[in-house]
């Protein structure tokens, strides 16, 4: 999600797509059996950018150079809201997603690993929620049906680059030990 | 490490310092509690580089910037092997460290993620060795103390960008649920 999203004074703002988010972000996506990952910004020139990219690694000269790159970036789609994306997901999948959101702060209620992985394994589509920038607006985050566990490691530095936050949460809900 | 990897011919080559994994692998580290993240290139132009990234949000601009990022930053070292970084490991823990090599193909004899976690806390110093481009050589993997399992999501897909598999191992081995 490229907006509603804050900067770092805690403004409301729509973030710049970044190319290697949507590189990283579909081959994690790829990894871990995620059916559509969508970019969603509301910005006219900003979505170009982006299927502009994604076009490149799926029909142009990218695809033939890496294919592996190929098969994860044509989950990708990008979508003018978050709206837009539930009823593409709901198409897809039958029935409608639960939006789970993510964020770096602890919430009370919020839903754990395990709870997210049983609710998914059990059938119930689900959409997760990356902000990007310094992350999704309070207002966005009440509305979501879900507020996932933040990560943390030993300490308490929360930082994480948004594409390593969805590479790890993927990994919880469906990595496997071998 | 840059250097010795493979390209996607199989060929020996030194890839090049990418900036953007500076950032997410240090902040990884920081997140998951990691004493020092050695950047490895027998590249004297690419040390250079490392090295004024490094400074810029260490020293520079940046650290006032984005105190944050200085944290995360402040663990990165340029070091032009991994002998040498191995010695400055050596002198931070007491001790010198395991060389745990990681890598997307399974192999015979890998150590599990919960063997190298146990392996840790109980106070030995390891070294979390990844290879940039196509990867480690064979050489240099057979070398090691460990390697470590891959990673696997539910299908076969295994192509996650280096600072993503950092970020994930590092959950793995020291990621809190609440």
């Amino acid at each position: 999600m490229h907006h509603p999203v804050t900067n770092k004074r805690g403004d409301i703002i729509c973030s710049a797509v970044t190319n290697l988010d949507l590189h990283d972000i579909a081959r994690a996506a790829k990894t871990y059996g995620v059916r559509r990952y969508f970019v969603v910004t509301p910005l006219v020139d900003q979505q170009a950018l982006a299927q502009k990219i994604l076009d490149h690694w799926t029909t142009g000269p990218g695809a033939a150079y890496n294919p592996d790159r190929k098969e994860a970036l044509l989950l990708a789609r990008v979508a003018a809201s978050l709206d837009i994306a539930i009823d593409e997901a709901q198409r897809l999948c039958g029935q409608k997603p639960a939006v789970v959101v993510t964020d770096a702060r602890q919430r009370p209620g919020a839903i754990s690993y395990d709870d997210l992985t049983k609710l998914i394994k059990n059938g119930k589509p689900c959409i997760l929620v990356f902000g990007t920038a310094w992350g999704l607006t309070e207002d966005f985050i009440e509305k979501a049906d879900f507020v996932l566990e933040p990560l943390f490691g030993p300490g308490s530095y929360n930082h994480l680059p948004v594409r390593s936050a969805a590479a790890i949460i993927l990994d919880r809900i469906a990595g496997q030990k071998r």
